[in-house]
């Protein structure tokens, strides 16, 4: 057997077994063993809940692929909530005829991922859909984590605050862009895909405040700016020249007439600390990439927007990302 | 804007717009509302979590929809550990060009799902893919809940339980069959869909023991059956007489050639109890569903295998369902 059947789909026999032999093999815990409706867990105090489907194309990109991205995004977002990941569910909805050898990378991917950070798959679901129902193979990651920090929120962002980015800016959006357009760039460019989980764990125990976190997925840099402005009603001042960019995307970029402002990450985050607090954050941060970067400040003032600034001294709105991005970038 | 554009799945100023204006208006909740990247719960003691993707076809059958099944798939496997269905996620996979006034119907029936319980949609997300990418929606939910009691288990059946189900079987499997083959039935077939969880509900609040409760979609009354007997080790001897079939569903079985056991039902559970509780479990069941039925009991013994004992005396083993089924049936 080397591909995929509406069988292993069927709720009988065969998807018994194709499920204990990839999935069970792989993601196998004590809980998931089990085998029960729902798995029992325990968590203490509040608990953080997020969730994310996945329909990247193609599959496979240099630096990661879906099941990367799929373990990747729900942990992040966990992480954006300081809350330390821990019981992740997965849905797979795969096209009949799927190779069974993609599928297996896939999953391989996702345990490799999810021992990194020592969060589990507790339960999970299979459907298997006739050829042409589904491009390839769908994933729908949902997870759930002790928020370790309460009040870290896109509400609580203070003028004086430092805006921190995690690493340079855009390399899933320009990596999947330049897959797709098939091009042979002179250099490749990898996805940022990562766990944010161990830089936030680092944050966390550094002596430091944290007043808001949000990793830049769709929508990019752009989105988070102009969200965080709307909900804690302030203006954000942003120096562009401090705004980290790699020379391959800034060059795709030019080329395809983006921003990389507005391009799609998938292991770079934004942070707003106190001012006092921004050197101890940047140097945690600096840890884990050596691109991590003040970017800008927080002021009071209206309207409730981001402005770049450039270093001729001109200023412009850096607006909400608009029309047709990149379709299936995540 | 009638129908789903690549722009509402995009990250952007549209997806925002998009999403307040379909979901965030309709599943709307003072969690949900903060638009965080992770929702903040509160539950205490022992969880339960489950997952499930839908992708039914046709999206529309008779007494339901995608958005029921959605809702109450996840909740249903929540009420079978026991748990109280309390906070979901979702998450909508698009196919660009959908029309607006489904995607809305839908939302508004897994909204009006969700009210009957007291369920809360506490995070979600929404991909919009192009044409041909998915056949018109999947989505996946996602759910935790406390479990207010312990020890109900697929690994806890005993000699001498009686097995019962909460009503006549079949009716999801059958139902959506005769809409794909669009037949014109005598009676039409209503799908089973249906929230558990007050029935649930009932069961723990009247005084009896609950060995094991699971509800029989995928692979029906067959597969869990079959499961039962291998995870605790028993044999299940089932009076197939006194399983509830409607003349209907029954007669569409005949002419497809299925069996009423292995199609699939989305609001039908099958529960162990000891002999002593038989009766009040029913009882209670009844008020739910006047078909609920004792069809069988436990007893030890080998091959672990449910046997079928027909009025004439004959018996035979009654198999997990195998090969194509019915695919997309939820």
């Amino acid at each position: 057997m080397t591909h995929v059947q509406i069988s292993h789909g069927g709720g009988g026999q065969e998807m018994g077994q194709f499920i204990r032999q990839l999935f069970f093999s792989r993601f196998g815990n004590e809980i998931l063993s089990r085998d029960e409706d729902a798995a029992s867990l325990s968590i203490s105090g509040p608990i953080a809940m997020t969730t994310d489907s996945f329909t990247v194309s193609p599959l496979f990109f240099p630096g990661g692929n879906i099941g990367s991205l799929a373990i990747a995004g729900t942990c992040n977002d966990l992480a954006m909530a300081a809350a330390k990941p821990t019981y992740l569910s997965c849905g797979f909805m795969i096209e009949e005829g799927l190779a069974l050898s993609e599928l297996t990378e896939i999953v391989d991917t996702m345990a490799k991922e999810l021992s990194r950070i020592g969060a589990q798959i507790v339960c999970g679901d299979t459907k298997v859909v006739p050829k042409g129902s589904v491009d390839k193979v769908f994933i729908n990651t949902t997870g759930i984590g002790a928020i370790l920090r309460e009040g870290v929120s896109a509400h609580h962002l203070q003028a004086g605050d430092c805006i921190l980015v995690s690493r340079d800016i855009g390399c899933h959006g320009a990596c999947v862009l330049a897959q797709r357009e098939s091009m042979a760039l002179e250099t490749q460019i990898e996805s940022d895909c990562d766990l944010l989980w161990p830089a936030v764990d680092a944050l966390l125990h550094a002596d430091i405040e944290i007043h808001a976190m949000r990793d830049a997925t769709r929508g990019g840099l752009s989105a988070v700016l102009n969200e965080w402005c709307q909900t804690s009603q302030v203006q954000l001042v942003i120096d562009e020249q401090s705004v980290p960019v790699t020379d391959a995307v800034r060059g795709l970029c030019e080329l395809f007439g983006f921003e990389p402002y507005d391009l799609a990450n998938e292991g770079t985050f934004v942070l707003a600390v106190p001012a006092k607090d921004s050197d101890t954050a940047l140097a945690a941060l600096r840890q884990h990439h050596p691109n991590a970067a003040c970017i800008g400040t927080v002021q009071a003032g209206t309207p409730a927007r981001p402005i770049l600034c450039n270093p001729w001294g001109s200023r412009r709105y850096l607006d909400f990302p608009a029309g047709e991005l990149l379709p299936r970038i995540c």
